[in-house]
């Protein structure tokens, strides 16, 4: 889970698994939306790759992102069991 | 929510909060189930307090951590809508 945290310890990372959520985009629509280098955009969707949280697909000379979920469902998971076990106690 | 993704990115950190989960600790408890030294544990402790996953309660020359796990929710909150909303739109 370390890639997963240190992925999501970002609120760039963070706002493009939020744009990831209503479609798949190109590295460029993604760059346009926000105000910074496109090596930079690259390396941000590297580290979200590598923690599993997006995939790519190639289209013609694109690469299209879509947000994968599995690895986020593992952390919900653990973070549930962190709140409920508590909230239990607490009854 | 930088702090607490940072927080969560380390597996001693992640381990101290389902420690804590069970029930509240002693700094001096916590150690004794780690094979690091105490102001490593000291360390870690803090994060967690900075991002407000845990909190401490004076009890004579001790103190007590607990679990605080309203930063969770909101964690929580924010990885369901990534889930749910990729997960409707492929139905």
């Amino acid at each position: 889970m370390n890639k997963l945290f240190k992925a999501l310890n970002d609120p760039t990372r963070r706002r493009i698994l939020d744009m990831l959520k209503e479609k798949d985009l190109t590295a460029g629509e993604i760059a346009d939306a926000f105000n910074i280098s496109k090596p930079s955009i690259s390396h941000h969707l590297d580290l979200l790759k590598q923690a599993e949280l997006i995939s790519a697909t190639r289209e013609g000379q694109f690469l299209r992102y879509s947000l994968d979920t599995t690895v986020l469902e593992d952390a919900l998971q653990w973070l549930m069991n962190l709140v409920e076990q508590k909230n239990n106690d607490e009854q």
